[in-house]
């Protein structure tokens, strides 16, 4: 494996950070690189395949992370814990970023699902990730494996619409009627 | 009541279908005024407020309309059967679109929110029009006003985000699997 060097991984972050806010075609190279305090030209080094392998990148990255976060919070506790702590820390992260920092996936697929199939490609791969988490969780509550990725997609499509109402509306309201919504059909449907 | 031009007119539509695939910023004047056949020259005249004036009256067109959809698909049927309507409904457009066309309004909110009030507040407008319409719907079935609104949130929540996961895995899947789960929902909460 070649040594991912630090300015390239920060490049990385910085995009897809900067996805959360603003998107794909809003964010430049220059911000990336001024955000990233990298060398200005390095990108050309770093990523030969220019701005769409950027975001390839930086999407992969985090739906990684958040991959993970997804097994961390419903690891041990009933599904409708999890969502409500999945809400709640959703609702926290966009009030403290001033309602600015949604999902990177959602905006670039919205963005970008016309246009390059790389991006699109990314953004499906990290969604069905996180639907495979969400299944994967309901599915160790003895749900089966159907209803399990069925509901699963309701958690994961209920969540990232309340993004865009919460986003819209600078509030947690909607995270947490959605929040609310969802922790009850998982109590009717999955026994403690 | 000034009259308004056809010119004027075509340019509000293009840029809500242009919304609709590709969002905000990606959406330049050159090709508003290309799609609507205007004359070049004339936006300035027909928008003295800019792009952002132009987004502005997009947005809500395209949310007036589709909150008559709304309230039209819901009338005199149980909210399970309106759901299911709704969603092959924009399961077939997607489709027919070649996975274009999405919501207009949850991608520009995306988008904007955090870089423009006058887009973020149309956003806001539009999605709670759209839930106010949805809530009408199921108050009217006897479902009391706060239960009505948080549910109605989960519905436009759960659509909004199963477009996302469609556009992005160019299927259907998404929005079948959240419209069934939304009807089982609402089967449960509403007596026929």
């Amino acid at each position: 494996m070649p040594r991912i060097s630090d300015s390239r991984r920060r490049m990385v972050t910085a995009a897809a950070r900067l996805f959360r806010a603003q998107g794909y075609p809003a964010t430049g190279w220059r911000q990336v690189v001024t955000e990233s305090a990298a060398p200005w030209g390095s990108q050309a080094h770093h990523f030969p395949g220019g701005k769409e392998q950027l975001g390839v990148e930086a999407l992969s990255w985090a739906a990684t992370g958040f991959e993970r976060a997804i097994r961390t919070v419903f690891a041990g506790v009933h599904p409708a814990v999890a969502v409500h702590r999945w809400v709640h820390a959703a609702a926290a992260e966009l009030a403290t970023s001033n309602w600015r920092d949604g999902c990177p996936v959602a905006t670039v697929t919205l963005e970008t699902a016309h246009s390059s199939d790389a991006l699109r490609t990314a953004c499906a791969e990290a969604l069905g990730s996180w639907r495979a988490a969400l299944a994967d969780a309901l599915g160790a509550r003895g749900l089966p494996e159907a209803q399990a990725r069925s509901l699963a997609t309701l958690v994961l499509a209920g969540i990232e619409g309340a993004l865009i109402l919460a986003r819209a509306e600078r509030s947690a309201g909607p995270l947490e009627d959605v929040g609310h919504e969802l922790a009850a059909v998982l109590r009717a449907r999955i026994p403690d």
